[in-house]
């Protein structure tokens, strides 16, 4: 099975930390292949950024996704995960809500662990637009970010834990979801300092991916995920326009 | 006061139409600019498309937005419509988001008339995503597209009485939206022939757009519709990469 | 365009204070009167009042609306405003309904700062009503009467500040209202002192008001807006024993 | 124990109506008294006269309920329920209010029949105001007055029948609710007919009212409830004056 | 009348307080007899000995329920409450669920104060069931067990008043529902120490029941509620078998 | 990997033909183990029989779990679930939960066919546990028993085309999961007749079963879901009563 690891960041070095776990999480006969956006912001830190990286999602996808049997978007606000699926004959999974999805066969609620206050809303707003508004205990936002743990891996754990706890004891959060690509790896760092179990979007959305291969469904033929098809656009790259407009 | 109508369409055609309808509706003393995307679709007719005119909206408000006053985006799935409002210092309003506003203040439950079934789902997710779930007496969708009003502009007429009968005998509404760019014209046309207001976007969001000019309120400082700054972005737009940098 | 500022309240010193600001915030060309309530509180502040106030609106309007284009409700819990808007062939707005709407429209999530312990529960009910439930990031009660404020205009400054940053840093709001009708140009004097939009519900109440009118829409004829007739009723004010009746 | 049982509607007949099943469904032991508003609408068939029905309640129940252990609000709408509750010291109920709840437990999801379509969207409101929107399988609304019913008695079996049956096998309604004064003894004649529970709300009203007088919790002294005191007031009632003034 | 108190707990000291309390409660004319579950926990305290206990209601309630008019769960979980309504043609009450429903008509907004940490998600999971989140105002847990309870008949008071006051205080609850067996007699002793109505399950249960009973109601011919038959069983109580497959 | 594929109804010809498809569906070496509930109903068609599978799944898997890497609730209801996963220390999902989790990564809205109208609402309760009430299109219920597709493996092709096609048509369902253990295979079998993907919970459950054993997160030692300890209960199964005493 191979299944693409889409960054919609235009940063190598995020795709090859996320790469990396998603490489280790991955079972026996699958492979998985990074790709980065081509262009927006290096490690997307605003709406704005976002934005574009829904843009920069089905561009990429339109190119590199052809011969996967499946797509992990690995960025944590899952932005453009839905025209993905649509845009796509195989299933697409986002990080964020492929942490959700397990979280929830985990625990009855969740929490959230999200780098910067800016980013509690549009997080909260995500978990929403998945309907999941009712399982989540809380968002706790830490002042670190993704860059503060590029340049020092360890800077994460003491926060992440007290947050976690916060969110256990105060919230009622039963399981922690810690999102945002630089997480990988903390919930083996951390499981033993949290008292319920602790996840991250690279490893869950590698194994959800694999999941929906191997049920085998097929692309839906009606309704707002149905192919797009003989669409007039200009000025987009090449494979998408050509992929839009077949 | 100046108010730039931003059509996330790349189709020149469709910015004059509700260009038009923009002018008409604006107060004394409004000035209306349109601009075009420049770049993705004609006119938008999927989650993949709309994905893209998200980074349409933003590139082209960083480009076209300084000198204005405020903001109306002229595609009805609003797409980008946080993103704007986090880049811009100016109010910023969705075509739709002012339509259901207006709506909500004339009625206790809206119904949508829409372009398109695979249009359905899309709307009724914008509208959870305001929120107003609970103000929502149903959706209808024609199978009728944009483009056959733009040949006959008389289409549309006949299928959005029916649309708009049903909602309010069946499903309770007692405002009806009729959502899409092309819609505009048709409420003052076919008023007499339902029997509670319909309304369309471009006129509201115009009109709203006036109203926060004039409130006066000031960009927020704090939270997720701060301004970015100092990003590190690639491969944008002169005018996008510039703001988002600076 | 004639706009009447009803005041559900008997106080005409309270009925002076929002019309100043009525006045301050309209468009030129709107001209705004206002009008007392015949019966009831000088200053609502209990459930009964409120509920005593709903037949004072309607009472007052059936005698007082006629020759005006539109209404805005000028007491905080907008109470009789879908009774007056059935009553009425022309739109009705409630200030706090009209702060929401424009709150909505610059944040994803509102604080509200409202007067009274007990009114923190009765405001909540009232954006509840509203199906904004989702939107509203918390309600801040201030041990302040609106007596106070009208005995030292600066009473309330520092406490709306704590309270609106409260909102603000712990409970995720973007946008602050502040809720009462002697909160009426505390936004102007504290914009700088909170860091994102605060608004309050006369000024937005006129605006609304404004762009219904311009819109244009036509009284409802189906539905539960739709005008009472030939209702027998006994012993109201005669304005509207004759409206009922007719 | 003496319970008062309020009309707000100004029709005596209604109220010796509703006063015969009251006196049927009492326990041995419970004497119910009925009274009517002083001023508004003979039998409420609008917003605006249920709008005047809550301050007539108030009025009355500040003249009338001194004495009794407990008030029943009998008027469909229950407008004036919560301002009722925080004016008096005993418990009061309103017999929709009561039907619901008393559905909720004999029932998952509970079905609404209602004369008149205006209706259908102010019970809806009822409904969600009391949070049990998830409980309401759905409203039907019957092209029946209540003044067809005071004609003939038996005008509304068939109507009923049928619209109930709908709610069960279309809308998955296990108990239905049959809402409006005029519905009293429906519920006993009709039973064979509906293969689900029928009550009204007169019964069920007076059964709550006893059972929360046995309960015999004390009045809030804190919060949105608590009694109010030294308000100031104009030209209403002299009941309801001093009662408001003490 | 007659009730019975099933006490899906296996222990018959918890069964002899709640039955003492339900007698006190009871109406002139009311009898109630108690009944302990035959298999399962002495103080149900986790969510398998729940699981078990649904069992045991329904085990219990085949052979002990004939002869009764109605049922009261007296386990404060109400778990097996909707399959004991399926099972029986008499209507059956849950404790909690009692109190919920009482305090609804009491209070906008009610808090509960829970035994256990680990027990405010099912009590959660609970008010959620019953679709009544939105009147939640919060949950507060006890570290105090039903076993100190029981050794200490004092031991829950000033835990009890320091919950209740910060429900009502911090989190807007305007009744606090005690919930649990061993809060019986709470609700008198402090109710002068907590500015709020104090209710507990097992009086609401008994009277609410009575409601029913007195309704008259007939058993449901359709839906979920529908008695069971010829069902095939086996490994089962001998009553619970004869009565599953008659 | 060792699953167990826990089946709480009685009927070994169910589980051996709900272990075919886990067995199919399972990935490389997984090796799955069915069981059956010690008592309780054939196949379950009642609340009633439901609650029993409660008791009867916690005390199967007190027993037969030990030496499983995880476990699949083989009973479309679900019943029990949290209580398992309280219970023991391995991952457990149910059939449904799974089916729905899956769905929800396929389609912004989900239908269910269930079996038997009476099972409609228990279904809607379900959804509406996990929090994904938001994401439901619709239930559609057949006339078709459990016990009808054992004697004709063909008995549901046309019925479920029917049922999901109306379910995608007219409600908007973008993926339909087909309800009830005796649903395995159909997927397959009708993908070609209905436009969007159809799912069942069997395959769905193994899938994600394996998943949650990859990631390897730790039991809870804390909240609702931590393992229950020191328990006293009596008349319970040896497994079960010294798994709870332990």
């Amino acid at each position: 099975m191979k299944i693409l690891l889409a960054n919609s960041n235009t940063s190598p070095e995020v795709t090859r930390m996320i790469l990396a776990e998603a490489e280790r999480a991955a079972s026996p006969g699958t492979a998985v292949t990074g790709c980065n956006a081509r262009f927006g912001a290096r490690v997307i830190g605003s709406r704005t950024e976002a934005a574009v990286s829904a843009h920069a999602l089905v561009d990429m996808l339109a190119e590199d996704a052809p011969g996967h049997d499946a797509v992990v978007v690995g960025m944590s606000l899952d932005t453009g995960l839905w025209a993905a699926r649509e845009l796509l004959d195989v299933p697409v999974v986002g990080m964020t809500e492929a942490a959700l999805v397990c979280a929830c066969t985990m625990a009855p609620r969740v929490g959230l662990v999200v780098l910067g206050r800016n980013n509690a809303q549009p997080f909260r707003e995500l978990v929403e637009s998945y309907g999941l508004a009712g399982r989540l205990a809380g968002i706790a936002a830490l002042e670190v970010t993704p860059e503060d743990r590029l340049r020092d891996p360890d800077a994460l754990h003491q926060p992440v834990v007290d947050a976690a706890t916060r969110l256990v004891e105060r919230d009622g959060a039963e399981a922690v979801s810690l999102v945002g690509a630089v997480m990988v790896g903390l919930p083996r760092a951390l499981e033993d300092r949290v008292p319920v179990p602790l996840i991250e979007g690279i490893a869950c959305g590698v194994l959800l991916a694999e999941t929906l291969v191997r049920l085998g469904t097929s692309k839906p033929r009606f309704g707002s995920l149905q192919a797009p098809a003989k669409r007039k656009v200009m000025n987009l790259g090449p494979a998408l326009s050509q992929r839009l407009s077949r």
